[in-house]
């Protein structure tokens, strides 16, 4: 182990550590037992929560602030990234638009608009970015992406011509779309979204049937925003000449993503972890590793859907590099996950305690494992035979 | 690793599973992943609760149950061992004598008696064994083993020649001893008895004022016992001609231990892990081995103290093994142990859990656990340079 590289390619632990500083606390650990060893920090996200903090720090990139009108119209702060290229944003729509940003008593998904997410891509524009990385998980939106379409200069009218207001109610009245307007800088910027969902806008799988509960649509609300967007989706296909309806992902984050693919020129959906792995370089980072260490604050039998470390391991193994994961707690049938190319999966846990205690105490209990299984790795390598 | 032999010395996870089925569960994990490995099984103990099981079960021996008087006389059932040689036989005083026989509210050290404990080692002496290991961890006594004495036949009388009744506070009284009545065949029987502690009969460090508390005594009781004990020891020396009083360990059980070495013609105090060491001969199963694996329910900074996994973690030290050691929770300055001869100490908790599913879980914890352990083992094994 004496000159090896280890890469250390974790998502963030939530509510305890960014993934930068679960590096770090990978890194204290390892190298206790491997001092000589080489650390490459590779902090990763899935495209959700996190995935600004992480493709900053993963390419040496800076934070923005920008204020912006939040779902209801009140104005937040919210926070995205210009990468360490200079020309790349990544911008998570629920720093804008996130169900967050919501509280439980004023969640309204027939007005909630995700103009704010529009006002952050313009940002993005004014800041001369060429790509953009959007991540739309967590919304608080049901409106088809017109607000985020009406931030960047389409005009959406009624059979008055009059603006449509806010959310994804009114797009029942929606007459015609005008999109002359359109920030011509568009043009020239590429969009990956981050979607891992694949439901289409409207219908029993469509975004209000699904999500709409989750944001407080009750019924008759559900019914009124899917009549709603499938109307949207009519008038979209006749005006722009786009039929984004049946687009698997169109569904996603409230119908933004069908919204994006109507009015962004170059726009493409793509599953979340493949946008951060190809943005953080990790394949070429794990070329020639001799081992790569990935987690999550919790594993289960659903990490291997799209989740940071299913994402790390099929890298990895498609460099014929080890994976070995640690988490913050393995949830039911984890064990499935050794047959998805883990070799180990530990939890970092060391006793019962409050779960407040546990998160405070994230960074020494991962240090604690990765020097664990250092010291493992050791005995292995100094030990070949017996 | 493809033929290693992992010796597995760990010691009960308490409330959860022996010894013998945290060997069991270590090597269904770690089988998993070393497929070719040999395992030995070395069901280990302290001395203290457990070591009837593990040294029965490391040694191919059996159980046997014997009734005896509890601690206030009820009858109890009570569990001991003969191990492999068919000479040798292991009892707990707790079993007969101990703390957990007397609900809370009936606790009296001042009546509790030892005979029971005596009645087991007549047990042991009707079934031809030559050998004793007696643990005495968890006492409910403080009589200096006056009871277990007269159980095996010495008299010890008041001043009117009348025996006295059972417990401490019944020798203030004592006048004179009699062993002419001793069972002879203890002449031919060597005890070894496993202690740990080494406080003497009497005074501030004695079995009464450090131990009697949390056997019920109040401050009177303490001072009342203590006199007794002091008493009990001039007429030892008197009649007896045996010293004990400042015998290191003299105070322990409720000064069990100055009545062992009174009225046992060859005994011996040694610390429980020792004799479990011996006796599972350990030293001949960890030589050659390429790795030892141990553990415990709980390791924290007083594992250096004697516990199981510091006495394994030297015989493998002698022996040039390492050691990794598995664990139900991580206690405060745990990791002070990793200067004492352990590699890695990996908890095996996945989840925070209510305790009793904690508990229930553990062979599914364990196994877990030594499957990563192993696989990151392979790794180090197959990868030794990159």
């Amino acid at each position: 182990m004496m000159t090896r590289t280890i890469v250390l390619a974790p998502d963030s632990f939530k509510e305890s550590l960014t993934a930068k500083e679960v590096c770090e606390a990978l890194e204290a650990g390892l190298r206790q037992s491997l001092p000589d060893a080489t650390f490459v920090h590779v902090p990763m996200a899935d495209g959700g929560e996190g995935t600004v903090q992480s493709l900053v720090d993963a390419t040496g990139g800076e934070l923005r602030t920008t204020t912006v009108d939040g779902p209801l119209g009140d104005p937040v702060q919210a926070t995205w990234g210009v990468l360490g290229d200079g020309s790349t944003a990544v911008i998570e729509m629920a720093e804008a638009s996130g169900i967050g940003r919501v509280p439980r008593d004023r969640r309204d998904p027939r007005r909630a608009s995700t103009r704010g997410t529009g006002q952050l891509v313009t940002a993005a524009l004014d800041a001369g970015i060429t790509h953009i990385v959007l991540g739309i998980g967590g919304s608080a939106t049901n409106d088809g992406g017109a607000g985020l379409a009406q931030a960047l200069g389409a005009r959406l009218v009624d059979g008055e011509g009059q603006c449509l207001g806010p959310g994804g109610a009114p797009l029942a009245q929606l007459a015609g779309i005008d999109v002359s307007g359109l920030d011509p800088r568009l043009a020239e910027v590429t969009v990956e979204v981050a979607c891992d969902v694949t439901n289409p806008l409207c219908g029993p799988q469509g975004a209000s049937a699904v999500y709409g509960p989750q944001k407080g649509a009750d019924d008759a609300c559900v019914a009124e925003l899917d009549a709603a967007l499938a109307h949207f989706a009519q008038v979209v296909a006749r005006d722009l000449g786009r039929d984004v309806g049946q687009t698997p992902g169109a569904g996603a984050a409230g119908g933004l993503g069908a919204g994006l693919l109507a009015f962004l020129p170059h726009c493409t959906l793509r599953p979340g972890i493949d946008i951060v792995v190809d943005h953080s370089r990790l394949p070429e980072k794990v070329s020639g590793a001799a081992l790569v260490v990935t987690g999550e604050g919790r594993m289960d039998s659903q990490t291997r859907f799209g989740k940071t470390p299913k994402g790390v391991a099929d890298v990895a193994a498609a460099a014929g590099v080890p994976v070995v994961a640690v988490t913050g707690a393995l949830g039911d049938g984890a064990e499935i996950l050794y047959d998805e190319g883990f070799a180990a999966i530990f939890p970092v846990l060391c006793r019962l305690a409050p779960l407040d205690e546990v998160l405070a105490d994230g960074a020494t209990n991962i240090s604690r494992t990765a020097r664990n299984i250092g010291a493992v790795l050791s005995l292995g390598a100094v030990r070949p035979s017996a």
